[in-house]
């Protein structure tokens, strides 16, 4: 028997209605990609979204066509967010970081029609709008005063668009199902992959980030993403505070730790979102800073994402600041939000050391993500904070699938393998160990390369460490320590693996060292390990 | 096109899997109705759900099957809340406090096959049990040693119904519109009418009521629902307190001050729920309490709904235990979370007697709820404060019809009349003005009778005071003003009417004013209207 409650479907066009019509006087502050500080609210940012879906409709848009952007966090990018989602078709946000061919590859795969971009990107979209045979028009996400010459066909100016049309859009009432918005993952090895968020995912994603436990989002708060929103949507932000109806700061395309300085300081932020080098950059222009009380800042919580923060840094936030520094995770396939570090009752009495050894996990599920680890064989493991192995994933705003692409991502249950590997205890607590790809197993049993990663560089000549499985005849695979040496210091495998015993279980103890004159890196800073393992094939453990 | 976003359905069943697993430990502290404090946690309550969940099984209950209690707050009813809907059965929640003839009435009418009760209601039941002849069997909220002696047939003891079952259930995925729980109204006319919630509608409302600009609850909390479980739900506490998974403090059959005094002192409450007379109560006995600092109770929020508290109560609650007093409006076919009434930021600088004038509206709905006011004619009217009419709402926890009866009750665009009449200003929030049938129509505008009763009973002499419409040739309606005057008080219209003049507008001033011994009350202490009508139906005015 069905219960007899309204058939309402959760859509996006549902938010920034209900942001218009209860929310309208709510900032929208924006650093501009021209300039100057840019100061809108929900009530403008609702009609604007609203003219923008007529002149996309007008232009020959329709429900379930694609049209990206390439941009920074600004109240124009936050608009296509609400009109483009809200009139049906897809927003795709696309990631300017990628290399040229990636983001030749994923505007063609997407086949996105419109590309709304802002200034700073003119230059390489000039260069790239050859491969681009989908592309029907280039909106240039700025007024008429700041139209640049250019040669590029189909150059609009984003204000001319969108001037003259009606502020009141009649929008559809969609199958929550709908696609709204499209992300790629910018993995390391082979082509980007899409990830298609509905409406409905996108509406319990944002419900649950605003919660408490999670984000701790609310009316009164000024939410400032410096995670870009071509970053997964800036980790869903954008439609948590328009549920909620809370301030929004937009730090456009200024990366500096002084941006964020000034911004925290003079628009009360109390929450900020972005990855471990921007609070990096954060501090260190904090540091320059004299004569300022931090701890008065309303800022209450920093919130960690796309890889884990040391725990010295989130010492450094929480002692400059006053405020809670907590990690989140998730992926591109989350939408991203799967877990979040926040402390139970039970720890207020602990140590700080003790406190900060939880706060460097990744945190604990809201409702709604079901977690299990298992091993090689998807047997379950025990849920004690020791056991590790592969982390699966379900529920309702995680990937069953990735666009245009056939294969199975699913195991038997609906589980997602997210191709790390974790615990969980028994509160619920995730912690990271490795990526499945390179945690070495040995004998049957794994070893976190990370683990031995992190031992080998708190040895006062290591610079950069890197683990990886050598082949073994007996035990499968046994780990190899990869060192890159500060300068100046000789090599010497005997001290770096006695500093390293007892730090580690003993069958952890690497079989072998080697010194190595460049490590290599991805883009993005991390050890590429694929080359490791190219450079190292032939390698075999003396006898 | 569809997203690529898994199809995990919301169920209350993955709620109590989720509190199993990431909040085992958790407390759920009941006053138990047999005596003394009863500590569990969510790990027990999720296995003797399940245990439940197999006995009633075994019983022959099937999905879609109705199981009803006649129960308090206690951990037995959180269990009958997850095990009977996790199963895909149905919990009907009754009412002990209707009359023998709408609860015979009621069972008859949800068909319950079970029905689960508390002690105290055993006396109750015995008399009713031969006109319930869908019943099955009686299940006794308790354990062997306190089973009474009882002719009643079919009497089963809780504990032993569920002791040797499995403490597993594979709960069955079902469609996430599947009817959950069923609740009646209690209205003063008419035969209750049932509302039937779905796992969906249970699950959405579950987290928005968690919400920081709603209840506010986060795992750190500790909840205290005295609002009843049979009274829609307890507002959904237990669903949203097992989702977040915080400690619960269950306050049993005794509605005392002093027992909700103790569990605030003793329980570290942090958000309690009540009606404004459990207020009252608390708020008597804490003033014999001596020599104990209130203020330093963690107690953060007492919210207030059922009825609208009148300022004074909101402020001694704030000024006793330096804590939030916030309404939250709702009713049975909502779910019941319509809107709740909290600051926004731009009013911390207004003084305390303009604070408390807002804290008195209803509030603000959250995303997920959508209102509109219309005129008699379904015509919008304006947000701005003061426009009043028929106050309509929408969204996915919403009723869109009543348990096996075939009434439309939802207009055109699917709003669902509330019955109250009520104003929304620019901010969202919304103030009830009257009801619907109680407002007086004159001259095509509206009069509210509750606005003239709050200025009449001001009036020194006049103890409870009521206006009701009478038919009027040339304005349709006009207000006739009914006073119950304090003892040893002479009955003076002119100066009830003078001491009401200036203080609303004067078309609004009652034609006349009458006196009555003995005012008709409901049985939960509301004037009733009805009753008046039918005393005063042959007036007519002074001419």
């Amino acid at each position: 028997m069905f219960g007899l409650m309204q058939n309402t479907p959760l859509l996006i066009s549902s938010i920034i209605k209900h942001a218009e019509i209860n929310h309208k006087d709510s900032e929208i502050v924006t650093m501009a990609v021209e300039g100057g500080k840019h100061r809108t609210n929900y009530g403008e940012v609702g009609q604007r979204s609203a003219q923008l879906a007529h002149a996309l409709t007008k232009s020959g848009i329709k429900q379930g066509d694609v049209a990206a952007s390439l941009a920074w966090n600004s109240y124009r990018h936050l608009e296509l967010y609400f009109g483009v989602s809200s009139m049906g078709a897809i927003l795709n946000t696309v990631n300017p970081r990628l290399f040229p061919e990636q983001l030749i590859y994923v505007l063609n795969h997407s086949e996105a029609k419109f590309l709304f971009l802002d200034l700073t990107f003119m230059p390489l979209v000039e260069k790239l709008a050859q491969h681009l045979p989908h592309v029907q028009n280039y909106v240039l996400l700025t007024d008429r005063s700041h139209m640049p010459d250019s040669d590029l066909e189909n150059l609009i100016c984003y204000e001319d668009f969108i001037a003259n049309e009606n502020t009141k859009y009649n929008w559809p009432e969609l199958d929550e199902n709908t696609a709204a918005s499209l992300c790629y993952t910018s993995g390391t090895t082979g082509n980007p992959k899409g990830v298609l968020y509905s409406h409905r995912s996108t509406v319990l994603h944002a419900y649950v980030i605003a919660m408490k436990d999670n984000l701790n989002i609310g009316s009164r708060d000024s939410l400032m993403p410096i995670v870009p929103m071509f970053h997964v949507n800036a980790w869903g932000t954008p439609y948590a505070c328009a549920i909620v109806g809370c301030k929004m700061v937009l730090p456009g395309a200024l990366m500096t730790g002084e941006n964020f300085y000034n911004l925290i300081k003079d628009e009360g932020v109390t929450i900020a979102l972005g990855v471990p080098t921007i609070w990096l950059g954060l501090l260190h222009y904090v540091s320059t800073v004299k004569d300022v009380d931090f701890k008065k800042f309303p800022i209450e919580s920093f919130v960690i994402g796309g890889s884990a923060a040391p725990s010295s840094m989130v010492k450094q936030l929480e002692d400059t600041f006053d405020a809670a520094a907590l990690h989140a995770w998730g992926m591109t396939e989350t939408s991203p939000f799967g877990t979040a570090c926040r402390l139970m009752k039970k720890h207020d009495s602990l140590s700080e050391e003790e406190k900060i050894s939880i706060k460097i996990r990744q945190g604990r599920p809201p409702f709604g993500v079901e977690m299990k680890i298992t091993d090689d064989q998807g047997n379950e493991l025990a849920r004690d904070g020791k056991a590790f192995g592969r982390l699966l994933i379900k529920g309702p705003w995680i990937a069953s699938a990735y666009y245009r692409q056939d294969d199975n991502i699913l195991d038997e249950e609906g589980f997602f393998d997210t191709g790390d590997v974790s615990t969980l205890d028994q509160d619920g607590y995730m912690t990271i160990v490795d990526r499945s790809k390179d945690v070495i197993k040995s004998g049957g049993e794994w070893i976190s390369s990370i683990d031995l990663e992190n031992v080998a560089v708190g040895h006062p000549d290591v610079m950069e460490a890197a683990v990886i499985g050598i082949a073994h005849p007996k035990w499968q695979e046994r780990p190899l320590l990869i060192c890159l040496l500060k300068e100046d210091c000789a090599e010497d495998k005997e001290s770096i693996l006695s500093f390293m015993e007892g730090k580690i279980a003993k069958w952890w103890m690497p079989d072998d060292v080697v010194f190595i004159d460049d490590m290599p890196h991805t883009a993005t800073g991390k050890t590429l390990k694929t080359k490791l393992r190219e450079i190292y094939k032939d390698y075999s453990f003396p006898a």
